[in-house]
């Protein structure tokens, strides 16, 4: 069974050759992928390998064969419907993200708590909260995105998963915890900056 | 050393540890912080171990003195001064967004192409990004995010690292190596997404 690593790595391929194919690849090398994304070719081989990807005879792969694959089995040939909780900062710039619609994601409706931030209106309506489960239902959603504060994060989890969300990406900075019901995505950004922080300084120190 | 998974659950640990302590917690034990942040507390321990944190005698550790610790470790005593690449819809949010603020960043200036983006007077000013380099030296900053379109990043890099930045967090959705001059963190939303509509298909099939 595959694990989050496997699938990111695998999605990070499927980006670069996108990449490689727009200036004209036709024929890609695992030590390309490799570069492109950061992992050593060993990596590449053995995750194509595992999804029974394999390598041409002379070496490589074909570009439009792999990316086909990768397709079918990130399905990215579908438009997947997200809703979204907390129209707030975050909330509105990731509707506005153009990264998502470029992975397939469309969203379809925000929700929201506090009435002065609904618009009906809007070219993705911002909705009052307790029409969620009702939204969820009519159109058939499977997948939500958390950016609402803290505090409220766990409540609007239960929420979701409750009206039949089976998959959430979360930017709230707390935890939430994978179900038996529903995939949780946790995007800590505040991990990155920590991260980031503690290489710079501990590189400085080591020169 | 440390590797970058080691540091971000550092951070989380750090993180939930500032949740239990607002809740009056005096003392926590490695399953709690693994409750809170989805690890094992095998893990936690093997963590704590690895930098020195010893457990107390009688088990768990006395959150006061775990907080001083982990906050030496990451840093979290200083402000950060960071700037931005990009004032499109993203890079206008993460200059919002709450979380930096919390982990002690302060992001002085965002810098931009389009002069019809700059904005002298903001609150946190855009600027040329021909100022860039000016500004860097000047105000001694070491860090930097790259919001911009994904054709600009690789250019964005260069300009950066040679204006002094040691440290980046890049979201655009193209992936950035690391140099010996600069950590770089990416932040790549699409394979977050990749992955959760992944699990969800994939969970669907096993049932």
């Amino acid at each position: 069974m595959a694990n989050k690593n496997d699938i990111i790595r695998l999605s990070k391929y499927r980006n670069a050759l996108t990449r490689l194919m727009a200036i004209n690849f036709a024929k890609v090398f695992p030590d390309n992928l490799a570069d492109a994304t950061g992992v050593s070719a060993v990596q590449v081989r053995k995750d194509f390998s595992t999804f029974d990807i394999p390598e041409n005879q002379r070496g490589g792969y074909e570009a439009g064969e792999l990316i086909k694959r990768l397709n079918k089995i990130l399905d990215k040939d579908t438009i997947h419907k997200f809703i979204e909780v907390g129209a707030g900062n975050l909330g509105k710039a990731l509707l506005r993200y153009p990264g998502f619609a470029k992975s397939g994601i469309n969203i379809v409706a925000c929700f929201d708590v506090d009435p002065a931030k609904c618009d009906r209106d809007a070219e993705i309506p911002v909705l009052p909260i307790e029409e969620l489960d009702e939204f969820v239902r009519k159109h058939h959603v499977r997948f939500g995105i958390i950016s609402t504060p803290d505090v409220a994060a766990q409540q609007v989890l239960v929420r979701m998963t409750s009206s039949g969300i089976k998959g959430i990406l979360n930017f709230a900075s707390i935890y939430l915890g994978w179900s038996q019901d529903c995939v949780i995505n946790n995007v800590n950004l505040e991990s990155e900056v920590d991260s980031v922080v503690y290489f710079v300084n501990h590189a400085e120190e080591s020169q």
